[in-house]
């Protein structure tokens, strides 16, 4: 292969090379707490980016932020049957509050044993629950629209920084309703804000959709996500909004008087993303170079590195720099001058694989001139040639952010073709979906693009739809949502040969 | 006593209405978990606001904000000799990771005993030390300046909302250096931070100064504190910063090679506030109708109550309104038109119970007038009667920012007048002391205002100190900090009869 900032391609080893953008893009790496991971500043940044943008569009449809304690009672989890069944398995459980000297040796006091175990916080319907039966008296008080940022854990045995670890942040929104009119309403809007974000600011295309019985939350009346394609065809669940029915508010009794002074059931509502997004950010617009940040969550959006020589005329270089910045900052640009003690073409580098959008390298010569010199992070090359772009320094300034809004436009229509361009549809039997998907062995896996099948299904649930989730997990596959909004469908269900009721997507998935 | 809006007065009982103001101004309520606070609305709005103009001054600073797991591995409690007698006793230890069901109870599954229990982080010295363990190489790696915004756990018995829980939420900076004076440096310069902050933000002023040496922090060489000063006359700590020496950099082996191509020790610092910061805006600022919040950390700074009649001309009231919040927004004023269906009379006293900064009841002839009516939250009554004003609407708009910053800084003043006023001098013998502040015996307590001691002393330590520190405790006293940059001392210390070497504060305290 051609030399790349990367040791290893998407397609020599698509897990590799995720690790290698992890590690060498300074987003993230694996601590010494097994399946937790450290977030570093740049992919803290991109984090804190996330939280800013999807935070304002959560308070702008009415939703207040709260914070709910990270333990729970372990009898809280017990309240939901479905939820026991669906979580109440690997958690992080807290059995003890003291820890002590013995003998020269910190052991745990079984002294201090608690009278009820407390579980680290894996989703917090039950906890956020109880003070929803407290704060709900009347209709007047509804809906009530909470959402909280916070650390939840589940303990994962097979664990992937960003995509599935042990200790994740997140987002989670609790909401209680009058009815389900209003509950479901709330989780089609809530999936809505999901998908603009995911393709505004993320500039990663979804398909919106609602889960197959199988893949339901656990006390879900109603599951839906928005699933975007990676680039070796996987796909991520990105968000998913789920309508609680009244599981959670019966099991809790979270009850409201009505206008008519009856007493009723809450409907109600939950939906999340994590920091699995920033996964999938890099899955989606990554190259062989490292990360592409789109800008609109990058935490620098155009770095300037000046071309120290150690010599006294760096002093007006970086006079020269600093002039730059100043101008971009004006225009409401996220902008670092990298003064860092070390070479400009270790620094160059390091700012390619991080993924900044725009890098600049400013030498004497464009000071001398008025110019700029850069680098666009979405078309780093032509062939395996650098491209780089002198202009004047002022022209640059004035459309800066017209430059960033296009490299954003362009890392949106890169992932969209190819999510547009690889959804197959046709396949009308399970043997054709094994034609095309293969078996799913780790060899097969590890370089072949597979993208999604569209196929029609008949909406099966209970025995009927396991036994079908069981033959396509031997594949490896699973059936990810169906797409809401879709054309209507006509023929028998893949599977069941009955008249179809809708198309589902099935994929192989993170 | 008059009426207020709260049911207990400052005078009555000082602990029982700090609990009335949480509780009725919204901010925050004790959760079914022991020890743990569900943080409501309006006081994670504060919050929000305290971490959004902290942040910015910690990245104006130079640090990076990165995120480390949330567990910690039992051994490297313990290898930090201090810090394993400091923080390893009340702590919450995760034990096991699944619960599974026996007999239709959930129960934890014995079989999932983890081989090396896990601490619930009660602060992040030792792991994120075995994170610059191996980001440190190099002198040029150096400084190693991070941050980060996390809960933490420490189980305490007796937990006051805000003041003390056992999870708190809090900023925790963590930097490397190559020397000494480069770490004390960033330790003062982050004492600094906080007290401008507390000033400036909080309107909370407060006095910087060094901890004596029985209250560092376990591991550190020298820990600051800001202090400030309640309406109960107690001290409250309100902000750390810690020179930790090479206390951790040895106990973990953060060392880096010197530009002479030597082996070299770091020295290490850390520094934190909490949430515990809202109990001191709490109780700086609250009166008996509830908490007064200081513009600059107010989720609404400007509250608009429309006086709806259930009438058509609702509308036009509504649409008034709104061109008012439309202008204040305009001006970057965090502004809010409560339309909830309540009365408007119940509405304005929800919001002087929380503090707005600025109340506008807004009725059918304002409107009609052009004219807004407004109540200022720093100086709701003359006597026992609610003041409240009213102007032009544009008059007002073009002023309100102004108003704002009029309100913080009375705000400010008040605080800065108590704290000035009631720093005691000339108190020399222990006995003065006593007669001062009395026994603190639960009745004492409850109404007499007691101020700070600044006394002098010679800076005893060991043993010596440990008396004294038992002596002032018999007395509910400890000593507070040695205020920087304080005038020449002179005479004999309080305490020991030496000569004195420098004032120190001493008080009750929080």
């Amino acid at each position: 292969m051609s030399k790349r900032a990367l040791s290893v391609s998407r397609e020599e080893n698509f897990p590799e090379w995720y690790q290698a953008v992890v590690r060498d893009g300074d987003m993230a790496e694996t601590s010494p707490v097994r399946g937790c991971m450290i977030i570093k500043p740049w992919g803290w940044g991109v984090w804190e980016r996330v939280q800013a943008e999807l935070d304002q569009r959560i308070k702008d449809t009415g939703h207040e932020n709260c914070y709910f304690p990270l333990f729970i009672p372990m009898s809280f989890i017990a309240k939901e049957a479905e939820h026991v069944e669906g979580f109440a398995k690997e958690m992080a459980v807290v059995t003890h509050h003291r820890l002590k000297n013995d003998g020269g040796r910190l052991v745990v006091d079984p002294e201090s044993k608690l009278e009820e175990p407390l579980i680290v916080r894996p989703t917090s319907e039950t906890i956020i629950g109880d003070a929803f039966q407290r704060w709900v008296k009347s209709y007047r008080d509804l809906p009530l629209l909470v959402n909280q940022w916070a650390n939840v854990v589940r303990w994962e045995m097979r664990t992937r920084l960003f995509l599935r670890t042990a200790e994740f942040l997140w987002q989670e929104g609790h909401t209680a309703h009058a009815d389900r009119d209003d509950a479901m309403a709330e989780t089609l809007k809530m999936l809505e804000v999901y998908r603009e974000f995911a393709e505004n600011v993320l500039a990663m295309p979804v398909i919106a959709g609602e889960k197959p019985a199988n893949e339901r939350f656990p006390g879900a009346d109603n599951t839906y996500s928005i699933e975007a394609m990676m680039q070796d065809g996987k796909a991520l669940q990105a968000g998913t909004s789920h309508y609680l029915g009244t599981h959670f508010s019966r099991a809790q009794n979270i009850q409201y008087q009505s206008a008519e002074g009856k007493l009723e059931y809450c409907h109600t509502t939950s939906w999340g993303v994590s920091t699995r997004l920033i996964g999938g950010v890099i899955m989606t617009h990554g190259d062989d170079d490292g990360l592409r940040v789109p800008p609109r969550v990058a935490p620098r959006q155009i770095v300037i590195v000046p071309m120290l020589r150690d010599k006294p005329e760096d002093a007006s270089l970086i006079d020269y720099c600093a002039g730059l910045e100043q101008g971009l900052k004006a225009a409401g640009i996220r902008t670092l001058v990298d003064l860092k003690p070390i070479k400009s073409a270790e620094k160059r580098w390091a700012w390619v694989r991080r993924g900044a959008p725009v890098i600049m390298e400013i030498g004497g010569r464009d000071a001398a001139a008025g110019n700029v010199t850069f680098m666009r992070r979405d078309h780093l090359r032509d062939g395996d040639k650098v491209v780089s772009k002198t202009m004047s320094r002022d022209e640059f300034v004035a459309g800066a952010a017209e430059l960033l809004d296009d490299i954003q436009a362009i890392l949106f229509a890169e992932a969209k073709a190819r999510l547009d361009g690889n959804i197959i549809t046709g396949i009308t039997t399970f043997d054709g979906l094994e034609a095309y998907f293969g078996s799913g062995e780790a060899d097969d896996e590890a370089g072949a693009f597979k993208g999604w099948a569209k196929v029609a299904w008949s909406r099966p649930e209970g025995a009927e739809l396991e036994a079908i989730d069981e033959r396509l997990k031997a594949l490896k596959l699973t059936i990810r949502n169906a797409p809401l909004a879709q054309d209507p469908v006509d023929g028998p269900c893949l599977f069941t040969g009955a008249s179809a009721k809708e198309f589902v997507l099935i994929a192989r998935a993170y």
